[in-house]
Order: structure tokens, then sequence, then C-alpha cells
């Protein structure tokens, strides 16, 4: 990805290296986390940066797993993965790391630091949200919805937003439900969304070539969620003179 | 309305003017049906029809109550929407009716007709994808969404989407969730989403001078309920060579 900035933190013992698609304009401005799915980031969330940062976000890919993390195929990424699955409070801390180091950057206003994610990265960003954190949007689409801490009362900050498949195998509707459940006794404010046609990965074309049961790319769901997302975006952390239009 | 051409159909003994915004253009072309909320057609929903108008889509809005019938105050519409909801067998031939008559025009392809509706509307629009109606998408916002006759396996041809407010009086979570299941249990294809700050009426600013507890306008829910509308329009019924473009 040589048109990307690299950005780097270290979090517990671990040098993590994501990357930057920086708008037009230096001014300061909103920023969109970008969570990639268990796999790491493909062609289509590379396009999705370049779109986000067209609209005057900066965009910021997140590296959950080490910069040193052989991610060459699923497989090998699926062992970091599962790895913080099961460790579930490291995942969540490195989150939160992630999170602070792009709000504390000189080019982005703290004020207005979202966050998606897909599959995994749904994950990543309703634990971002449970955390309590001052993001203020948080998107998952065909995220894993559960969690090892549900949400405290009032811990939510962010407008939370869910897409997901009523044919998704890693994220059953019961667990959609429960989320809603979980969601409704912190008191959080959210938005959520059952495709009752759509798999797992709806938003990735890129996906439909793991070759597993249950994935596929659905155009429909993938429109509509993103154009849901760009709505809850410009709602939230809004557009920034100095930098690209919003609406291009 | 003098910018609007009328439209009278006869059911069941009763004239019904509903009113026209024409696409540019003269070519043949997708049509949607707009049913209007208990109290009427307001600003917000003839400046819906405009839009979509503008979008190269023939807009229809509806009328339910009969071209006699008085509609100046919420009080008086609700003579006649009580009055139909007393009478579900005839509400649903009504809706069969002016979905047939619409599809029967000479500049309309009688396969690229959706179906929009509010509040009572989006009871309509149900009723008509409940129905069998070869109606392509069916979008209900704030609907009443319980029926007389649970949409039969394999009735309903229409992509459905139903947009709910979690603090809607008028249309209870649980009520959703029984949706869900009766189109579950249907086969239906659906997209069901529920914005938890949401109450009724949350995409009509005109209807925040009503005074009902549990009526509020929302931005975030109309923007994004309107955004996947716009979506679910285009992947369904498609824009129209010869008419305005879909994106303008």
């Amino acid at each position: 990805m040589p048109e990307f900035e690299a950005m780097t933190i270290d979090h517990a013992g671990t040098r993590l290296q994501g990357f930057l698609a920086h708008p037009e304009g230096a001014a300061r401005g909103p920023a969109v986390l970008m969570f990639p799915g268990a796999t790491g980031p493909g062609a289509t969330f590379c396009a999705t940066a370049r779109e986000l940062a067209g609209l005057g976000y900066l965009a910021v890919g997140v590296d959950m797993y080490g910069a040193d993390a052989d991610i060459a195929t699923p497989q090998a990424a699926g062992v970091h993965f599962a790895a913080l699955l099961e460790a579930p409070d490291r995942l969540r801390a490195r989150v939160v790391a992630w999170f602070e180091a792009v709000a504390a950057r000189g080019d982005v206003d703290p004020a207005r630091v979202a966050a998606i994610g897909y599959c995994f990265g749904g994950k990543c960003v309703l634990e971002l949200a449970r955390s309590g954190a001052d993001v203020k949007a948080a998107v998952a689409y065909h995220g894993l919805l559960t969690t090892h801490a549900p949400a405290r009362p009032g811990a939510v900050k962010a407008q939370v937003a869910v897409w997901s498949g009523g044919r998704d195998p890693y994220a059953p509707v019961a667990e959609l439900d429960a989320l809603r459940a979980e969601l409704d006794a912190a008191g959080a404010s959210y938005q959520a969304t059952l495709f009752s046609y759509a798999q797992h990965s709806f938003t990735d074309p890129d996906h439909d070539t793991i070759g597993l049961e249950g994935i596929a790319y659905h155009p429909l769901a993938h429109r509509v969620s993103w154009a849901g997302t760009l709505c809850l975006l410009e709602q939230t952390i809004g557009s920034c003179p100095g930098r690209a239009p919003n609406r291009p």
C-alpha cells in the first residue's frame, strides 16, 4: 500500500502498524478508525479508506495483530485472530489504545472520531463502544456481536449502528437480539438492522473467494449499509471546512 | 397541490383521488406508490414526491379515504383512518387496486413498481406485500405492523424494508419482532431496522406540531432511512433511460 502513510503504535509489547489515508487540506478534522476483518485489510477495505479520505475524513486502517504478524493467508491470519479472541481484555485494551492514539494526533479533532469495522473488526468497534471511549459513532458490518464484558449502564457514548445478515453463521440473529438487549440495558442509543437475505461478509466481494459456507457478498445490503454509514458519520462527526467537501 | 396532476380510481363505491409527480422525459419507466400517514399528505410528503420525480420515478400520492373525505384536521382524518382499520379486507383490496391501476398506466413499466408508506401508510405498504402483488419493493417508515391476515408462505414477492423507532408507541418493538417472525415464516426477503432512539413519525417534521406523546421528528433516522430507500429503489426498480438520471 505505497499510497498510504504508515501509523505505528505500541501496545502490550507488540508494535502495531496501521495505515492512513489523508483527506486533502491541512485542517484539523474528523477521523474514522477502520477495523478490518479477521483476514486483515484487502482491496475493498483499502478502497473504502480512499473513499472516506475523499469525503474529508482521515481514515485509519487499524492493525490488531502486529507489524510482524504473518497474515499472508486466511489460515495464517486466523492464528492471530484466535489468539485475541482468547484474550478479550487485551483485545479491548488494544482497540482503546488505537482510539487514543488517533484522537491525540495533531491533525485530528478528538471530539470528532468515529469507528467502523467488519466481521472481527465489528467486534473491535463494539468493544470500543462498550469501553466507554468518547467515540462518536461505532458501526459494525456483519460483526461478531458477543462480548466477555457487556456494556455497563451509561457507559456507551457512541451512536452505535449494527448491520447484520439473517443468514450469517458467525453472527446469528439470536446474538443480534441479545446485543439489542445489552444496549437497551446500558441505555445506549443505537440502530440495529437485520438483512434477512444476507450472509457473512456481505460488504466485501474479496471474501467471496474464501470459499467458506455462509460467506457471500450482497450488493443491496452493502449499498444500504454504506449509505446509512455516510449519513451517520455526517451527523455525528460532520464535515470539515478546509478539507475536501463531505458530498463531492 | 396545483403542480401535481390528479389520478383518480374507483374502489368499492368510493372515488379516490391521488396525485402524480411526473419525472422529466416521456419514456415508460418505474413508479413509486406513496402511502401517506393517517392525517393525509402534508408538505414533507409532497416534497418527497417531487424528489422521487427528480430521480426519474413516477411518484403516485395515494388517497385511501376518498376524494370527498374531510381530512382538514387530524381529528377529521382520523375518522376515515379508524373506519379502514375496522375493515381490513377493504383496506387491503384498496391498496391492491391502487397498485393495479398504477401498474396498468401507459407511462409505467409494470415490472418496475415499488411502494413506500408512512405510519398508516406503512401498514398499507405491508398489506400490499402480504397480498402477493408483484410489487418489487415495499418500504415502511414508522409503520403500523400488525395484520388481520399474515403473509402466507411464498406470497411476498417484494423486497420489504421496515424502519422502526424503539420509542414508537404505535409500533412497539415486540410488533417489529413479530413481523420478522411472520416474514421469516413466509420466506420473505426483508430488512428490519430498529432505531432505538426514534419515536413515531421520525421522518416528518410536519408531525411535530400534532403535539401527541411519542411523536417526534429525528433527522438521523430520517436521513438513514431515506438513503437506504434510494439504494433499495435503484437496486429493485432501477433508473430509466429517457427519464431524469437517478443520481442528479
